[in-house]
């Protein structure tokens, strides 16, 4: 068994060829893995079953069981995220603009890859083919540390990129599958310095909190979406219905979920009892203040831990606030800083909303759902970030990179 | 006397209040701090004095009571300075450019604060002036944690800021001097992961490896400038010794200072003993391979130890290689992706040298000296970063912010 170090000295001695590969490397070598993974469908389901059964033998909730599961749906879909990331512009060696210094040298940034990535995850085997197609368009090399029930799923997967990288000329470590499976061997990864440059956990709470905790490298992560949508005074009701279901009812389980309603008390009589019967209607559950209770039967009364909850689920929080700056006071409080929407006819109070709230993405009558990297235009989606380093929101091929100066002079020398 | 935490928490309670700040109010408060260091030079000399009488009986180096000492000229020269960082462009409020969505609704990247920064540094006090003028004009508030030899001048330093943020409106805990002086107080400061965005150490690579080994919170930092040039094939006498002596010995304790010289084989007899010689006259001792000392009687013979090394000093290692190819693998070995010179005639030569280095700087027929935020249109610099995480390289005021999406709709939902 190769050591984890080994592992990361690979990555980072293929990191320096990946640096430097043209475009047309690059995505000959991803629609090498996407016929890979066509050509080999047999054999990863094979795998796939192997844990599936074991999984099955261990008790795992049906839940879990169809995240591992892959079947020629999934293989297909993957294979076709390849091709379209192959599709995506080259993030890599643009130089947006060259200055030239008063002495007469040029000098700009050039766009470079980070390096080597580390992705830690759970059970969704996709995000190993997804993860490996964005770091290597991205000119980075990646390290894939899957959750242990998917671990031959991965490693076959793995086997099957690195025969199209092989086939393509490319060095088969680019997309390296880490074997261990406790949280030892995460850890011991997490803290090689020296040759990760950014470590990306995406799962539940508990994972992120381990990596974020143990990471001697750099991190990009999210801990949870508690999106919020205030219902301004003057909110047209048929608006408001329609982003509060949209929001919460479209995908419950999406990070960029909503979770929380705020609603203008002088409005609240008009706009409560409609949009909560829209929200019944779905089959919502709804845990509101005591205003929001007395104006809907149906609803549960919200105790103090509702406030700040990511339901992930057909439940919402429904509060009565004041006005706009009690609005901005609760997001304040109880926001991650993930994405939070202000439905209101007022320009003045969208300018405010845009300007003081602090999240990823803030919105002006629309959806929580357009939080998203494919939405906002960044093709493809390898994570999102809440914290303000690096990137903030979700993290496209761009956020694969970096900037270096590159100065181009005829003997310059500093006065 | 405040608790570490508390400070933090005013320091992100100030945040929001910083983050939505126009540009006026700011810049008429780093004025307001420029006027204040003037008026109150004889106060900061007093307090400065006492920790030179301080450092003085501890038996401190005069180099580093020369760091320590502010005079004058000094406070006359941070004054300005604030006015200059006044004078820049306001980094935060700025969107690019607005797409549309193909539903209609726009959005785009608006340029915001980071929040909290925390500075770590050493002896030199003009750091605190400088920071807290950045930090403001970029929206942050700042926590400023020096050296503790350097305590009082940086207590007074901080009233007299917060004198200032006061007179113009906005509150003291912008900028909040850090008591506690034991690296347990840094511990804690480093580990408040819910109140600080950042953290920036300067100084000695002992401050900065403490700091970067014992943070939670995300860190920007550059341990050491080992620069290297490559003297190709062909490269001109005259401009080989220009560059050289410029990297050299305009100011060797800088950490863009060369450090290293590579010369091509074929060319070494031809450039070796003239740009050796220049070096001696500038009082540069050489370290040599054996072909460098072969050709000036001089040298010493380098050790291993030599490769690599970064002396901050009149003293330069040299090495003769055989090639770009031999070039590049020393730097990628012994670099520290600072800054990497190569001074050539030949086209493709100077474009593999961009594409292939990996440093935060790469230039061809320049000085290393110019990897500096003032020689890059920085305007001011905070820090350098030789880690690729959010910045690479010198760090001014666009590196204390970061981007949130905005999106201006009219009711749109996801489909």
């Amino acid at each position: 068994v190769t050591s984890i170090l080994a592992l990361a000295q690979n990555a980072r001695r293929t990191a320096a060829e990946l640096r430097s590969l043209d475009r047309g490397r690059k995505d000959r070598a991803l629609h090498a893995i996407a016929r890979g993974l066509r050509d080999e469908a047999d054999l990863i389901r094979e795998h796939n079953a192997r844990d599936l059964e074991a999984s099955r033998a261990q008790g795992l909730s049906s839940a879990l069981l169809d995240r591992l599961r892959i079947d020629a749906k999934v293989i297909e879909e993957s294979a076709r995220g390849v091709e379209f990331i192959a599709s995506l512009p080259d993030p890599v060696g643009s130089i947006e603009s060259m200055q030239r210094h008063e002495n007469g040298m040029l000098f700009g940034k050039q766009r470079i890859p980070l390096g080597v990535i580390a992705m830690i995850y759970e059970s969704r085997p996709n995000v190993t083919v997804d993860a490996a197609a964005l770091c290597l368009k991205s000119g980075n090399s990646v390290l894939l540390r899957g959750g242990k029930e998917a671990l031959h799923t991965n490693q076959v997967l793995g086997q099957v990129v690195g025969r199209a990288l092989t086939a393509s000329g490319l060095s088969p470590s680019a997309v390296q599958i880490v074997p261990a499976t406790d949280r030892d061997g995460i850890r011991e990864l997490l803290g090689l310095t020296d040759y990760i440059d950014l470590a990306i956990p995406r799962g539940g709470e508990g994972l992120i909190r381990f990596v974020a905790e143990n990471a001697r490298v750099p991190v990009i992560k999210h801990y949870k979406g508690v999106c919020h949508m205030f219902l301004d005074r003057g909110a047209p009701l048929d608006r408001a219905v329609a982003l509060t279901i949209n929001g919460k009812a479209q995908r419950p389980s999406a990070c960029n979920a909503l979770e929380c309603l705020l609603v203008h008390a002088e409005d609240a009589e008009r706009l409560i009892p409609p949009v909560a019967a829209a929200l019944i209607e779905k089959g919502v559950e709804i845990r509101g203040c005591p205003r929001t209770t007395a104006l809907v039967s149906a609803a549960r009364a919200a105790s103090d831990e509702d406030w700040g909850r990511e339901y992930l689920d057909y439940v919402i929080a429904m509060r009565v606030v004041s006005g706009i700056d009690e609005a901005l006071a609760h997001v304040a409080r109880y926001g991650s800083n993930h994405t939070e929407v202000i439905c209101t006819p007022d320009q003045s109070h969208a300018q405010r909303w845009l300007r003081e709230v602090d999240a990823s993405c803030v919105l002006v009558n629309a959806s929580t759902r357009f939080n998203d990297g494919g939405q906002l235009g960044l093709g493809a989606e390898i994570g999102i970030s809440t914290s303000k380093l690096h990137a903030y929101g979700p993290m496209g091929l761009a956020s694969l990179t970096t900037e270096k100066w590159v100065v181009i002079g005829e003997g310059q020398v500093r006065a």
